[in-house]
């Protein structure tokens, strides 16, 4: 018995998130099926990060448990033969058996895509979030900065589950510009539900003028979530990177 | 009775095309679909170039003749609501009676998209060409260099109708890194049906260490398309832009 993890790159449209749901096919579904076929075992892989329908990723990571013969870092070229075209396994690896996606501490890394054109570019409409008004890229910068470091993030978390706690700690957070792309770049020890979509949903409006950059301090003060701004659509966010200690 | 110019930016993923044909979907059929819709007229469009299936287009064009009201600059807006996600209009002017989009001089813009890593990218897969190997990008540049002013592009050109003459100009041909994507932009008076994708289809084997970059010069003296490269497939090919005098 070895457990192997593996890094996995998809195009988030076509799937209704990673985890496995009644009402339409996943991510963790595909890869269970690709690991039967290719190992003949009833395999269930344990995901890191259960991104939301319409989010894509570079590089999430799931670990599953096989007696399979074929050496663990051939399994990524053999697994990708067996998935869809919008899934794709960057690596494989052999782990120790104790090692757990989501209870192993490691640092995250999000990007999330702004088309900032007038018109909306057809070719990036599953990638970016086209926004057409102007965008002040300063005044969002100055507003980020408020949110790196440790903080009670309760402001930037939509209700979902039986969180513990919701201090987390973002090390960094850059906004670059790429042509006419806005990536918005933030990495930490963990998110809570829909963080980065709402750090985006703020730091919009920060961009739009209708927040100052200070507010942004204000929402994290006031631990309210009807402070912050919506939460920006799923379909503009990657997950970049996770990386284990 | 007015003569409309459209803009056209769409992602050629879902369609057959361009030109309408009987066994799929095209652009100009959803195009003259959505103008019988916004005007009430049997609209036909007549567009500049006529893509292959699954290429894109940031800035192709159609103009049609119309007696509706609505100013010409406010058709774009109008239109847009009564097309897919995947065509967008950017741009809709009022032009001369006797302006058509293929028989008038104009400068044609180019690019095509090479993502150049190890292992794909799931959401660059419908709008970049994925190439594993190593590219020597100078040794393409200067290949390039070679088929920039007039030539006899016949070697670079699929057999496909009665065109009269094979000399066209290529006006600009420039190979950009924007991080691990490669982009041969070309520009010029007028081409060759598949003649872009031909030279990237040549490019590509001399980045490769395959031809030499003096091998393009002597493909073009050949004036035999065998002598070229393969024809690079259709969804990294972008036309961006048509410049009309």
């Amino acid at each position: 018995m070895k457990r192997v993890k593996l890094t996995i790159a998809y195009d988030g449209t076509n799937y209704c998130g990673w985890q496995i749901q009644p009402n339409g096919i996943t991510i963790e579904e595909v890869l269970n099926r690709a690991l039967k076929k290719l190992t003949g075992e009833n395999v269930l892989v344990i995901g890191a990060s259960r991104t939301d329908s319409g989010v894509h990723a570079l590089g999430n990571v799931a670990v599953f448990d096989t007696e399979t013969t074929i050496p663990a870092d051939r399994i990524a070229y053999a697994l990708n033969q067996k998935l869809p075209e919008d899934i794709v396994i960057t690596k494989s690896e052999e782990v120790p058996p104790t090692f757990h996606p989501r209870y192993c501490d490691c640092s995250k890394t999000y990007e999330y895509h702004i088309l900032n054109t007038k018109t909306p570019i057809p070719t990036k409409r599953l990638t970016n979030y086209f926004v057409s008004y102007d965008l002040d890229v300063d005044k969002m910068r100055k507003g980020a900065s408020y949110l790196v470091g440790e903080h009670d993030f309760v402001s930037f978390c939509n209700v979902r589950t039986d969180v513990e706690s919701t201090v987390r700690t973002v090390t960094a957070l850059d906004i670059l510009q790429n042509g006419e792309e806005i990536i918005i770049r933030i990495s930490g020890n963990g998110f809570l539900y829909n963080m980065v979509r709402i750090i985006v949903g703020t730091l919009l409006r920060v961009g739009r003028g209708f927040y100052e950059p200070e507010k942004v301090k204000e929402i994290l003060e006031t631990k309210d979530r009807k402070a912050a701004g919506v939460t920006a659509p799923p379909h503009g966010l990657f997950l970049v990177e996770i990386r284990y200690q």
